[in-house]
């Protein structure tokens, strides 16, 4: 944990005036000028294309690449952490131990794994606009669900055979409303895993090294598409080069980064300082230390808590570096400057005044308002009262049963036919379930609503009792039945009916509390959110008037490129070099975690090349979601694996120093060598290496699979993303 | 947890006027006439001199008063806390059971208690500035040290025989420095635990009640000073009201506030709300989900961990408070309004612009210059790094070897001759110790070491080498015999050849890091606090010259008279009673903890007048360290006993706001009540209800025991206070 020096600062006060590297592009509107300018290579739509549709989103919070004609996809284990972990037993542990399907048929399912190949994006913010027009409230929230899911559902109407679930179809907020965009992607639920190296390489440092470089990781996974039982084959996909990437060389990132706040009002700004990020943290904070705990019963307790622990743990990092980064005075009063200029020019013309005078106001209003019963909100409607996966299971069912009936339209969004695939997905998943770990989370949330709400308020009384947290949560895990997947599509598809007539007690409990549940979301969606859209789209107009649209908007876990280089970078007086190497990793180990490297290396050690590269560091613009991103190079070929930023890099949320902030990838020759030298996997070595040249011929790329415009999503428009630690 | 509605701000502004009830009063600065004006009741002198020297204070962070002409002593069970579980084992649990001494051979010695009774008041501020004029870096820290020790050491020699263990003579800085005094206190290290209820009653309500008001929490211990083996007869003692406080009764309080922050300046605040509290919150949340965990590991562990962890909830929650506070943009703006009326004043006056002009630039200065190597002071001098009691003892040991041979004003303050008996009653403590409870503690505080610092810090290189922290923990605790007290007298005793000699693991560690550990105190003591402290003294001393010395001093745990009445408040809309009652607690129980019962209450419930009053709530301004303080009325009659403070006082640390700022104590008569109809203690409740009426006639005010001026010490001057929760 090393102090982030936040030269951002500058930066920020001129955000029109980009400096080189910045931005997270979307595909249509990426700088190929500024590219050229500074990196003399000017990507063709043709290019831009063959990247686009050979980068993957997995739909749980990463970023992937097709990297073979046969679908292999290439991410980071830590993205495919829970489906290695949920294919393990206590018998066969293979976090611990990797796993490598030596044949086809080897080839495992991962329970919870969707990837999203985006295959079409088209602008459909007049439609939406028209929709909301002169509206607000919740008047402005019903039309603009009705308008977006219309146009999701047309577009997911478009595959073959009427509603596709191989089809996804995402409305998208861009530029805090400024822009609506529908992103037509094709969607894979049989995903299959194929290799993953021992936990301990994976993430060789743990926590201790988490969002620092120098790294020795070798964070990667492989796992395969399939679609109708069989290895899908796409047309465009990256090539692995032999050589991996040098220093100074011109990179390339395309991935899904999850959310960025730079764009944010200072009012939204100072609730995030002052109020969500703290919270947030401390919540973080203690729930690390009991969990640390709960994996330290035994080695099966370790083996059940570690995935979830790494996210405890990730997400804490990050945000403890944006918190950093926002008590910075330099960088709030930088961004007071930059508002308050917008603001100068707003007020100066009478149709922008008009427009967009008054949404700053509006923002702190909806912000005063949210704050007395966030914490209501957070509890009750947003589940942190109930922490197990076996409550998201009966409150699911009990909407489910409720929301189904009704029109499309006027559903909750997660009960959209856009968005019912995943849904089904999560809900009848075959990954195992522990009590002993789902007792340890219900207890403890239990317990933490009533600290948090106080032992008097009327819902914690109404869900305790007089019972203690620890005494429910025990009744309530060792009574349900959800456990059991079957009984849980049962019940799906038994509808209303049969969840009103069942006993589970968990389904009970989520009955019961829905009525509050329900209204809080009501407020929120309804009073709260189309205040602050309606404002933050107002303002993201004005900007466009005022400066064009030559900026990129705030990610939005949509895909995005990035652009950058190999490059070092100084800290504390020192020069960092942006490439370590095999020998380093064997330097640090202790032979303790996290610094203790797998036998396998050891065992290796002789063959290995020492002098090969391993992790690197680039000027890439990245953030949390774009974990699993491929490297590549101006040839389409894949030279590393996004897996980490550096410490510096957490402030990116709020904007980007070029001059520290890194993305930290492996390098490709890391993989390949590793592949090949210590896992034997020859296999999948001759996959990536297959001379296949692809891709980034314009005749090759893919027709579009589907008819042009059309709807579904399931992902909440607003504010945050899938997959990023946000606090609100 | 309610929120806090923070309408201090208002009164911030202008602290010069002082609103009805506030403030925490020097002895010696006491505004009778504020008080007649409000009330219609001055104090004189002598009625003020018995107040003083029937109050207590107990070294370790706590307040108290004799109410007995025997030296029986009333306090909170939370400050007797330590000691109760101390006397406890696995086989016999007072914490849980309760505790009383049926005869008075029954009476046990608490190991680590030390009660003080403040006979004299001096002003030295005119020794401290002439020894410190002109001077600054570390030519003032060492004249300072210099004055102040010789100051402490004459006063202690005023004792019956040369330095006197009996005497303890503090030189304190009021006012940030505008005022030095010297507080010289009886010292009584033979205390013995009297009579303590059960846990469950005395924390009724857990973690989830505390800091809320309505309470139903009958917190307090008696514990009896001895002196020579028989007990101690004051001469001045509160005798207890026979009928309690009643709403609107004038009420004051005599305790020992611990710090309060109300006349930082806005960097020394900023400091505070974007650094050290974050931190040190962060810090205690995460600690406390671990050692919660690690007290849910079986009843044992629940008995041996249970003291720790009320202590890092009870922290957590006051810091919380304290934060939230800070980040209400209103409060930081307040203070600077207020500061900047200040500094324009000060810019008028050549000689003050002079003195003066130049402070809050080296405050903020000092502020910057600490910030960058906090982490290291904090871990590794400050010894968070070793967070085994054991690890206090080894150190102890090192460095009283080194320091004890030199002479007395140039050692570390906690080595002063004036420090030496509450040293030795720590290091030679017969409490008990347990292994899991401190490998625990150790391995988890060496885990945070390696991340705050960071794996690549050559000091945590040199610490764990290639071990883990868990297995360099286990490896200590299991090697050290510094369990032993007998061998910690006999290294004290041997001095620096035995400690050198010792092969002790925690000894050679404690070795091992002094030289790093000594240059960080150093750089603090020499560099940072000298710097801080003259520019302190200056704002001071330019305040007094502006508003004259009508005000009183932020707390530094020293004895304070404060005055109010019992008052409930308005809460969300809704009305706040001041006082609750027997029958509320009934209702409140639910037979689970927090919230249960003990069974001497329910056994005796049909006995009990349901009507007594229970808790009650007084605008009495006061903060941590004056838990068991006395509440007494104009007739020095003790009426209540201060435990807790409501949720909005948690803001007090920065401001008072007699609204909704409220102390939280005990009804005197609930004491008696539950002492006679519970618990049968007859022999207490007859001594409590003797009727002799004492203490407030001056014929009976006690001899000075001792000579006129003089010193010793062993609290830091500085910054921060003991028992005080404070984050830097």
């Amino acid at each position: 944990m090393k102090r982030i020096a936040l030269l951002l600062v500058l930066v920020l006060a001129a955000p029109a005036a980009l400096r080189a590297d910045e931005g997270m592009w979307t595909y249509d509107n990426f700088p190929k000028d500024k590219v050229k300018q500074s990196y003399g290579f000017s990507p063709t739509d043709a290019w831009l294309e063959s990247a686009r549709l050979s980068s993957v989103r997995l739909a749980g919070g990463c970023s992937g690449s097709f990297v073979s004609a046969d679908g292999l996809v290439m991410t980071n284990h830590h993205c495919a952490h829970s489906c290695i972990e949920q294919l393990s037993t206590k018998e066969k542990d293979f976090v611990r131990s990797g796993f490598y399907a030596h044949t086809s048929a080897d080839e495992v399912k991962c329970p919870e794994i969707e990837l999203n190949q985006l295959v079409q994006i088209s602008d459909v913010t007049a439609q939406v606009n028209r929709a909301t027009e002169g509206k607000s409230g919740e008047d402005y929230a019903r039309a603009q669900k009705a308008a977006t899911s219309a146009i999701e559902k047309a577009c997911a109407a478009s595959g073959a055979a009427g509603t596709d679930e191989k089809l996804r179809c995402d409305v998208v907020a861009l530029y805090h409303g400024g822009v609506y965009s529908l992103y037509k992607y094709r969607r894979f639920q049989d995903v299959r895993l194929v290799f993953a190296p021992e936990f301990a390489i994976a993430f060789f440092g743990g926590d201790p090294d988490n969002f620092n470089f120098p790294r020795y990781d070798l964070d990667v996974s492989f796992i395969r598409a399939y679609e109708n039982g069989q290895p899908f084959h796409p047309e465009n996909y990256f090539h692995f080069s032999p050589h991996g990437a040098k220093e100074g060389e011109l990179t390339f990132v395309s991935g899904n980064p999850g959310g960025t706040d730079r764009d944010l009002t200072v009012a939204q700004l100072a609730y995030q300082r002052d109020v969500a990020l703290p919270e947030r943290l401390l919540q973080l904070a203690e729930y690390r230390g009991a969990l640390t705990m709960f994996t330290q019963r035994g080695q099966e307790q370790y083996r059940i808590g570690e995935a979830e622990l790494f996210g405890v743990e990730n997400s804490f990092k990050a945000l403890k570096g944006r918190f950093q980064a926002l008590v910075d005075p330099k960088l709030i009063s930088a961004k007071a400057q930059t508002e308050a200029a917008l603001r100068r020019k707003v007020a100066k013309s009478p149709a922008l005044q008009r427009e967009a005078g008054g949404a700053w106001a509006e923002i702190e209003k909806a912000e005063a308002e949210y704050k007395p019963r966030r914490l209501d909100y957070q509890q009750i409607e947003a589940g942190q009262a109930f922490g197990t996966k076996l409550f998201r299971y009966a409150r699911t069912l009990v909407r489910a049963a409720d929301e189904l009936p009704k029109p499309n339209e006027t559903r909750l969004k997660e009960y959209r036919d856009s968005a019912l695939p995943q849904l089904k997905q999560g809900l009848f998943s075959r990954a195992p379930i522990y009590d002993e770990l789902e007792m340890f989370r219900l207890s403890y949330s239990l317990t933490k609503m009533r600290e948090i709400l106080g032992a008097d308020h009327p819902f914690v009384k109404k869900v305790l009792g007089k019972k203690s947290p620890d005494e429910l949560a025990q009744e309530l895990i060792a009574g349900t039945r959800l456990k059991d997947p079957a009984l849980r599509e049962k019940l799906f598809q038994g509808g209303k009916q049969a969840v009103e007539a069942s006993q589970d007690p968990l389904i009970q409990l989520a009955r019961a509390v829905d009525p509050e549940a329900r209204e809080l979301r009501r407020w929120h969606d309804e009073v709260i959110e189309p205040r602050e859209t309606r404002a933050t789209e107002a303002i993201a107009k004005a900007r466009f008037q005022v400066e064009g649209r030559s900026n990129y908007p705030d990610a939005t876990f949509t895909l995005r490129l990035s652009y950058g280089a190999v490059k070092g970078y100084e800290e504390n007086g020192r020069r960092v070099d942006p490439i370590t190497r095999f020998a380093g990793g064997f330097e640090r180990a202790t032979g303790r975690d996290p610094f203790k490297l797998p036998e396998s290396w050891l065992a290796a050690k002789a063959k290995l090349d020492l002098a090969t590269p391993f992790d690197m560091a680039t000027t890439n613009d990245i953030i949390g979601g774009n974990s699993g991103s491929p490297v590549f190079n101006k040839d389409l070929e894949v030279v590393g694996l996004i897996f980490d930023g550096n410490i510096q890099s957490l402030g990116g949320n709020y904007g980007f120093d070029a001059t520290v902030n890194r993305a930290v990838a492996v390098e490709s020759v890391a993989l390949t060598e590793a592949l090949d030298k210590i896992y034997g996997a020859h296999r999948l070595v001759q996959e990536l290496k297959a001379d296949l040249r692809l891709s980034w011929r314009v005749e090759r790329v893919s027709a579009p699979l589907l008819g042009p415009l059309a709807p579904p999503g399931g992902r909440p428009m607003g504010r945050g993303a899938g997959g990023r630690a946000r606090a609100r």
